[in-house]
């Protein structure tokens, strides 16, 4: 199955286009390198999770305006016909360096570093800081979630909360990264391969004269996939019901998969719900919890003794709701054969392409990062950055998302427990290079 | 222009599907109607925007699985053909009854009620929730920046950080129903035709030998369209280059629009840059600010005096940084010809049909609103839902987008100020009709 359609070169702010105007008008067509990194942390992130590349890099190959689009710049009636003409014909030609879908990074490092003529690096900015940063940003958050439930598995089910259509689709593909098992997105299912899942809503309970109509019904239509919610009326005449349901659906050979909670104490009722099931002979059905869980609440409710199977994780995670945006930009580094950097008040940005040196402990552990310029090498580190796209051709297929997931499980667990924690802010170390640092004095 | 393409009915949570499958299996083809309602409020939100029904009623309207999907649906084998050959002919034939987009409301309010075959209305459900949910919370925040911007123009620049691409396009839709002037988002320029805006970026004035040179190209491009961005190095620096070049273009016949502050102290900058330009002669020159401005700030900034013209709100309101979701839910009120309600623990719902009624004073001023039944007569009130789809068919052709926001500043101008401000909970009084209540009473 394939990836949803192209945003499109218009998916842009307009000063990308007055900028490219006055560079194409000035016959500014040198190279430039830009640099993609998260600026500041205003919660407690003490890691990411790399996302979105994919999409970035099939923007890229794809970018070319089309008929409609010009004939739309042509209305507004700001642009030269010559520098219509010219966008037309333009398709990035460029490099892109980044870290692989899946890494674990930190603050300040680039994620990724575009390499073209400045007009093609600057359209795609917009693009790049939206994909990117909102795939990141719910990795991030998702990973988190992988942290706090410690093995039981996750199931995304945001899509109704999330910010618009696209978000929903990137969600599901972003939780999958970070560790989830799933999600309740039938569309990222189809797109992207990920295993779907399902319950009931209360509606369906609703209506049927009573909760174990609406229980045989479901069974009878899924007896091998059935999970029922237990709470419309009251939790636990809905276990009680459930548990009776079950019975009859094995004998006649048939398993219940599990109940599901959708609203109240989930420590109490999760515990007295598993006694129901237990004493019914029913040990195999599991419990899913659903309502309002993120990060907190999986650690608290675990924490305080619930018994529950699987979480089905919505809104909070699908709109990262304690951080609902990450500070990410995209800065010049590199211009005309110079290193640059901005020096704007609180907004400093280190001049140079670059490259990021992960070292590690004789077990495998993390032990720091090393910024330091793209040709250095600092044999203890693995480079992290790779070169994924030059002269605008890809120069991989894309890796299979559970290859992504892989690659963020094994860099996670590499990752000391200590920069886990989700309240408390550790700093991972993540240190300049003695070349990295001199170019800084030397460049303006 | 066109808006871009349907989502799809696999934009929905894999239980919709599930569901109705059951429901087919069992022959369950009764009509329900599902009323769609903000529940809680859990930060100041004293009012809310009504925005997204033109993408809902399009979906609907366009509804239909393609052969793709039921490919997608067949392969993952817990459907039966029988279904699925259902699915395949599936339309939306139901009606919808809702608030036009731009109208004011509250809390517990439906804002759309949902009229169908229970199948159909049951597989929306989704994308009605992620719709309306996602357009209405963030025209609710914009409106309360354009509160509190008081008359000056406000410019959406989230493009790059809202959370996906589809969020990008309908937050630059929703902003300019709630009074939003114009947009950086090139695309929903030409998709909605919203004025779209512009200046430069830091990498442009880096991208010169000099600022006065960049600034100088800039205008040479665009001579009466230039907006300077003067803090790449220093802002009172940047101010007088900025009125230097401006002088320049003078003498040729051009004028300067303005020039943009992105960093530092938004006050005391702008009455300084505001005494350069006065004591150049350049009075007209506008003063644009950006950088993190929500609600709360452009309030800060004014209060304590910032001679700001027009501000460039971005990321905060991009994804609604306090608020980044509504609780949005869309409950089933009557079935088979009988009135339904949950009773599950805090998640009451209201059963029945309904209609919301708003009463104003002499002036015009809102007084009041009561929930009533659909089919009542309130006299002293305007009925706020309206039928807009029926049989599946859109009975109107969607109003233009600024007669939207035209809607919306009608009914914000009539909602006392009271219930504007952004720091105090105030609620407005909406109240349930005797016939409404009394239903309550006799409804499981």
């Amino acid at each position: 199955m394939t990836e949803s359609h192209r945003a499109g070169p218009l998916f842009t702010d307009l000063y990308e286009l007055t900028m490219a105007a006055s560079y194409f008008a000035h016959e500014v067509f040198d190279t430039a390198t830009f640099s993609l990194f998260i600026r500041d942390v205003y919660v407690t992130r003490n890691y990411f999770v790399a996302a979105g590349l994919e999409q970035v890099l099939n923007e890229l190959a794809g970018f070319q305006f089309s008929d409609q689009d010009i004939r739309y710049l042509q209305s507004i009636s700001r642009f030269s016909k010559h520098f219509l003409d010219y966008l037309r014909q333009l398709h990035f030609t460029g490099e892109v360096n980044a870290m692989p879908e899946g890494t674990v990074f930190f603050a300040n490092e680039p994620v990724m570093e575009v390499t073209a003529p400045i007009v093609e690096a600057q359209l795609i900015e917009t693009f790049v800081l939206n994909t990117i940063g909102f795939q990141t940003m719910i990795a991030s958050k998702a990973a988190r979630c992988f942290h706090a439930a410690a093995g039981r598995p996750l199931i995304d089910f945001s899509l109704r909360r999330t910010q618009g259509k696209d978000a929903g689709i990137k969600v599901a593909r972003s939780t999958f990264i970070a560790g989830f098992a799933a999600t309740s997105n039938v569309l990222a299912g189809k797109i992207y391969g990920i295993p779907i899942s399902g319950t009931m809503a209360h509606s369906y309970v609703s209506a049927f004269d009573n909760e174990r109509d609406a229980f045989f019904a479901y069974a009878d239509t899924f007896p091998d996939h059935s999970i029922f919610l237990i709470d419309t009326y009251d939790s636990f005449e809905g276990a009680r019901h459930a548990a009776a349901v079950a019975k009859e659906m094995q004998k006649r050979g048939h398993t219940l998969i599990g109940v599901r909670l959708d609203s109240g104490d989930m420590v109490s009722l999760s515990r007295k719900v598993r006694k129901i099931f237990d004493a019914a002979g029913l040990s195999d059905v599991k419990i899913f919890a659903s309502s309002g869980f993120d990060e907190f609440k999986i650690t608290k409710v675990i924490s305080e003794g619930a018994v529950i199977d699987a979480f089905g994780v919505g809104t909070k995670v699908g709109v990262s709701a304690d951080a609902p945006f990450v500070d990410i930009v995209y800065k010049m580094v590199w211009f005309k054969g110079r290193d640059v950097r901005k020096l704007s008040p609180g907004k400093v940005t280190l001049a140079g392409e670059k490259q990021v040196f992960r070292t590690s402990d004789r077990n495998g552990c993390y032990s720091e990062d090393i910024i330091g310029q793209r040709d250095e090498i600092i044999a203890e580190g693995q480079p992290l950055l790779e070169k994924v796209m030059e002269n605008g051709r890809l120069l991989y297929p894309h890796p299979q998302l559970n290859m992504l997931q892989e690659r963020f499980k094994e860099n996670f667990a590499a990752l000391d427990d200590g920069y886990k924690s989700i309240q408390d802010h550790k700093a991972y170390p993540v240190k300049l290079s003695t070349r990295l640092q001199n170019l800084q004095k030397e460049s303006k």
